[in-house]
């Protein structure tokens, strides 16, 4: 096999580019799509506990293990991922970059905090039930994911926010959070499609209501886990796409911290 | 806040260079370490079928369904995650790619004929004890996974081994391949785990051997699933890795077809 000559070369290059520019779809259109399907994921989640679960409650019965996908679907799937998006906004890459740095760690904390009262609601309802805690490979998977994220969110604040990191730790730092970023979204649509599984089978067990004869309520809840993951894939291919990065990521402005004048 | 000077952007870049060289660890380490952890999925998903769950036939019954944990995450992660990895690996980016594109689409094929006996054990169990095939949302996204691993395998071998696509389609789908290559590995990383804490869920649930009283098989089996996943995140880190990557990739070679001497 020949190698290809300089003429082939450039042709391939031309069209390599022309091929890219077909695949460029616009950010705001694909963020709107993906603003709706997260809001969907909510919807159901909530409607499933409602219309098939027995509704909301905190007095330590099934309603209150409700609150716990609901929360954690809210929380950790689809308000992290809007936090995650946020340098991805094109009208964000003008001007300075500390406002945005504070609304993605605003809005990460208010993930956090969905988190942790999701994973309160389980725990008070096996408590009030006497069932052990932390026993299912979903749990293990869900504990880990929610460790990886307080230490994801506690590094980022201590590295981006507040004054004190130097600058080459800032630098060294930034491309491991970028990739948590990524994997924590990942392990948290993990841990709700295995929560989501186990669930159903817990519950759908009696008659004609066995997960196995796939009634209303299991092609729901299966139709919510298959949404999640597309949810969960999508805003990690938008965080992926070069063309979406901030042009300046690597800029010392990115790196500059909330207090700075302090310094 | 002041804009930073031209200076300080030069110590920024230097910084960023210095920090992006501490991280730079070396490939061939990283993949002796993912091999070792690969086979140490595999070896455990064996152990534990064999040891806990009575070994392996071709009866129709549980035995039967024994093959399917472990073909796999034997095909479906260990071997599809070393099929994505072969460009990844140096001594590859000199030299003809032919070979290494056959390599790569041949554990493809290696990998998804695993996948195919996995899910006729599976099948064959069901039919014969008379259960429902897919009906679980594991069993949704597990299908979802290898019906796109499919499609991936027969476009990629369309597209970059048979001489017909046009070079502006090898451009255009390639991002497209690459994307979907770590998106299914993702998936059939979520399936496993889905599918190991469901089997759990209906293996251990009589007197001292309930899933939530932990019992030893429930500790092999928890761990033999954050094993996967670590893996699943570990090759998908890998292929991302802007260093890692073959640095002629965009060029005409690399859309080489297989029977190029026929055009």
């Amino acid at each position: 096999m020949a190698a290809p000559s300089e003429e082939e070369g450039a042709v391939g290059r031309r069209c390599h580019q022309r091929s890219a520019a077909m695949l460029d779809v616009p950010f705001l259109p694909f963020c709107a799509f993906l603003g709706t399907l997260g809001l969907l994921c909510v919807a159901m989640v909530g409607s499933w506990c409602q219309h098939w679960r027995g509704g909301f409650s905190l007095d330590g019965s099934s309603r209150t293990f409700n609150w716990h996908p609901v929360l954690m679907v809210t929380g950790l799937v689809v308000l992290y991922g809007t936090a995650a998006l946020v340098y991805r906004i094109p009208y964000t890459w003008s001007g300075p970059k500390l406002p945005w740095k504070v609304l993605h760690g605003s809005l990460a904390l208010g993930a956090f905090i969905l988190t942790v009262l999701g994973l309160s609601a389980v725990f008070c309802f096996h408590n009030s039930q006497g069932t052990p805690n932390m026993y299912s490979l979903h749990s293990w998977m869900g504990l880990g994911t929610v460790l990886l994220f307080s230490c994801q969110w506690v590094a980022g604040f201590g590295a981006f926010l507040l004054p004190w990191a130097p600058t080459w730790l800032r630098a060294l730092y930034k491309p491991i959070h970028v990739f948590f970023g990524s994997t924590i979204l990942l392990l948290s649509v993990a841990s709700c499609v295995s929560g989501i599984n186990e669930k159903l089978f817990f519950s759908l067990k009696n008659g004609t209501m066995q997960y196995k004869l796939l009634p209303a309520e299991a092609v729901f809840a299966n139709t919510l886990g298959l949404l999640i993951l597309i949810f969960g894939v999508l805003v990690v291919a938008a965080l992926a796409r070069p063309s979406w990065k901030r042009p300046d990521s690597d800029s010392p402005d990115s790196r500059q911290p909330l207090l700075s004048a302090e310094r």
